[in-house]
C-alpha cells in the first residue's frame, strides 16, 4: 500500500512561544493540522496536512450529542544532535484502535496513522521546542461527525492530529504533589468504557476534581466503582506503589487505562530486577502498609509527566504522608532514565524511540 | 429581567418533508437554529436565532477531547385546532441544569431557555408536522468549546437548540419490541455520571446495541453496575413492569436518567389508583414472576416513542415472552392518554402542556 497525504503549507505562520516558561499545557498550537475522513461505503479517505484552522461542524454531529470520540496523547522530543524522536508511537496507535473498536469507530490504518504522524511532524518540525523537559504533545483522535440524531454508530468521521509545544508539566522540576482520595465519585466500571480512551471518562471526571481542587490536591485516585475500595488510577495517570521494597500496581480490569508510560515502567523495573506486581490493590492495603512504614513510595505515570511523585493521599480525612512528602529514590531513577531515553542522551535498550526522518 | 433574542431569519428556505413516512427520526432540520455563548467572566451572551448552518470549532475544542458536554430532548404539537403545544418543557430545563451541574457546566437562566424554546419553535412553526404520531423533536445542547488540552472544565461554552420534525416512532403504531437484556456491557453506576443526559452515556451504549441488533433485538435492558442484576433502564427509556396486578419501576439511585415520560406515566398511574412501585428490581424478581404467570406487561418510556410495550425479554438465552408479545391493556391506554395530552385532544388535569404563543 502507498500513503498519500496531501500537504498545503500555510502562508501565514504563527509566532513560536520564545520559550516554555509559563506557557499552559495544551494552549498553543502548531501551523498545521492532520486530516482523514470516513464515509460508510467508501472507508478513510482523503488524508491531508492543512494549516491549522477551525473545522465546519453541524450542529447535529454525533459528537456533540453522543460522545462518539476517541483520542490518543503521545510526545515528539528534539534531541540535543538535532534529531527528532517519538516515544513507542506505534503503542499509542495500538490503543487508538483499542478504543476505536470499544466505541464502535472503524479501525485506522496503523501504517498511515504513524505516517502521518511522521509527515505532520516534519511539516512543524520547527516548532518543537528544545531545552529539558519540553516536547511537542501529539494529539490524534476521532470524532463522529454524521449530522443525525439517531442513537447509533455514526457513518461518518474525522481523524485528525493536532501539535501542541509543551514545557515539562511541572515547571519546579518533579516535585510530590498532593492527591485526594474519591470516595464519593467513579470514573469508570468493568463493562464500560473505562479501558477506552474516550472523551466519556474525562468528562466523568471533572467534578471529583473541582472539588480536590478546592480543598488544595492536585488530583484525585479514583477507586473503582463495584466494591469501592480497589485503587484505579489517578487523574489521567496509572499509579505505582512501593511497599515494602516490591513495586505495585493495579492490574488492568477493564476499567482502567492501559498507560504506556505504565507499560514502560513495568519493563524497566523488571529489566533492573526490582519486584513489580501487577495485582489488586485496596486502600485499606495502603493504609495498613502506611501505618507500618511500609509505604516507601507513590508515584503517578503518564505521558504529560511522565512521573509524578505523590506524596500525600487523603482518604476520608486521613492524611498519608508519603516518604516525607519527598520525590523517593525509585521514582527519581525512573524518571531519569524514562525522559533520557525519550530525549535521546540516555541508552534505549528496548528500541522505544523511532526517529523522525525525512 | 428582560430576554433579548436576537433573529435573523434564513432567506434560502428549505424543503419540508411532503409526508412524514419514512422520514428516520433525527435527519431533517429545520430553518433555523438558536445560539447562545459563554465566556468566564462574562456569563452567557448573545442570545440569537439564526439560519440553521454549520458552526466553526476549534479542533482543540474540549467537547471533541473531553466531552463536556449535555443535551436534553423534548416535542413541540400542533394540534388540530391550530395550536401549538410544548409538553412539560420547565421539566426539561430543569434536567437540563441537573445535568449540567453534574458535568460542572454553569447554569442556563430558565426563563431564557424557555423564551428560547418558545421564539425558535415560533420561528420554525411552519415545519411541525400535523397528523398523528407526527411532531416536532426538540433538542437543546451545550457544548464545551474552549479551545485548550488541559482536562479541565471549560472556560467557554455554547447553549444551543435544533428543531427536527418526526413523524411516529415506530411506523406501524404502537407495537411491541424485542429486548435484549445485557450482562457483558454496563451503561453507569452510582457515583458516575448516568443520571446525566449526557454524551458519554450513548457512547458507553453502542457497543452493546450493535450485538443486540446483530441477534434480532431492537434494544438493550441494562442492568446495574455493581450487582449486575438490577433493572435499570432501555436503551433511551425508563422501563415499567406490571406484576400481578402492581406497576414496578426501577427507583432512581443516581446511574438511572429520571425520565419525564416516566415521571408523568407515575403520576397518571396514581392518578387512576392503580398501584406503582418505585424499587430496586432484579432480573430474577422478572424471571420469577414470568415463570409463575405474574409478568402481565412490560413497556418503555421516553420521548421518542412514549410508551413502547416489550414483548420478548431475551435473558441470557432464556426468552421471557410477555403477554404473548401483544401490547397490554394498560401499556395501549398509557400511550393514548399522554398522547391525547400532548396532542390536545383529551382533557390535561396536570396542566403538563403550554401553548407557544407569539
Ligand atoms: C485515564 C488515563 N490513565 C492513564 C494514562 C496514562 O497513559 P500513558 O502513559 O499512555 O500516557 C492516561 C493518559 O495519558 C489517561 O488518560
Ligand atoms: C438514557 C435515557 N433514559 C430515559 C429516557 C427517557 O426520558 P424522557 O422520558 O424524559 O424522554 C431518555 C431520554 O429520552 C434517556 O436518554
Amino acid at each position: 500500500m502507498t500513503i498519500e497525504i496531501k500537504i498545503e503549507h500555510t502562508t501565514n505562520k504563527k509566532e513560536k512561544p520564545a520559550s516554555m516558561d509559563g506557557v499552559v499545557f495544551g494552549t498553543q498550537f502548531t501551523d498545521h493540522m492532520f486530516i482523514l475522513d470516513y464515509d460508510a461505503g467508501q472507508g478513510w479517505h482523503d488524508a491531508r496536512i492543512v494549516p491549522y484552522q477551525p473545522i465546519m461542524m453541524d450542529p447535529a454531529a454525533k459528537v456533540f450529542h453522543y460522545g462518539q470520540t476517541i483520542f490518543e496523547g503521545l510526545k515528539a522530543y528534539a534531541t540535543e544532535d538535532g534529531r527528532v524522536l517519538m516515544f513507542r508511537p506505534t503503542k499509542n496507535i495500538e490503543r487508538l484502535n483499542i478504543s476505536n473498536e470499544r466505541m464502535s469507530i472503524p479501525e485506522v490504518d496503523p501504517e498511515l496513522a504513524l505516517e502521518a504522524l511522521r509527515q505532520l511532524i516534519l511539516t512543524d518540525r520547527e516548532w518543537i521546542p528544545e531545552g529539558e523537559g519540553n516536547s511537542l504533545y501529539v494529539r490524534p483522535f476521532v470524532i463522529a461527525t454524521e449530522p443525525t440524531l439517531g442513537v447509533s454508530p455514526s457513518r461518518q468521521y474525522k481523524f485528525m492530529i493536532i501539535l501542541s509545544p509543551v514545557g515539562a508539566y511541572y515547571a519546579e522540576g518533579i516535585n510530590p504533589v498532593k492527591i485526594f482520595v474519591e470516595s464519593k465519585y467513579v470514573r469508570a466500571v468493568p463493562g464500560g468504557v473505562g479501558m477506552a480512551k474516550t472523551a466519556g471518562n474525562y468528562a466523568a471526571g471533572l467534578k471529583a476534581q473541582e472539588g480536590a481542587t478546592e480543598l488544595g490536591y492536585s488530583q484525585v485516585l479514583w477507586l473503582d466503582g463495584v466494591h469501592r475500595k480497589y485503587i484505579e488510577e489517578v487523574g489521567s495517570m496509572n499509579v505505582f506503589f512501593k511497599i515494602n521494597g516490591i513495586v505495585v500496581t493495579p492490574a488492568l480490569n477493564g476499567s482502567i487505562l492501559s498507560g504506556i508510560t505504565r507499560d514502560s515502567i513495568i519493563q524497566l523495573l523488571k529489566h533492573w530486577d526490582i519486584p513489580v506486581e501487577e495485582r489488586i490493590l485496596s486502600i485499606d492495603e495502603l493504609e495498613e502498609a502506611h501505618k507500618e512504614g511500609k509505604l516507601e513510595e507513590a508515584f503517578g505515570t503518564g505521558t504529560a509527566a511522565v512521573i509524578s511523585p505523590m506524596g500525600e493521599l487523603n482518604w476520608q480525612g486521613e492524611k498519608m504522608v508519603i516518604n516525607e512528602g519527598k520525590t523517593g529514590e525509585l521514582s527519581a531513577k525512573l524518571y531519569e532514565t524514562l525522559t533520557g531515553i525519550q530525549k535521546g542522551v540516555a541508552e534505549d535498550p528496548f528500541g522505544w524511540t523511532l526517529e523522525v526522518k525525512a
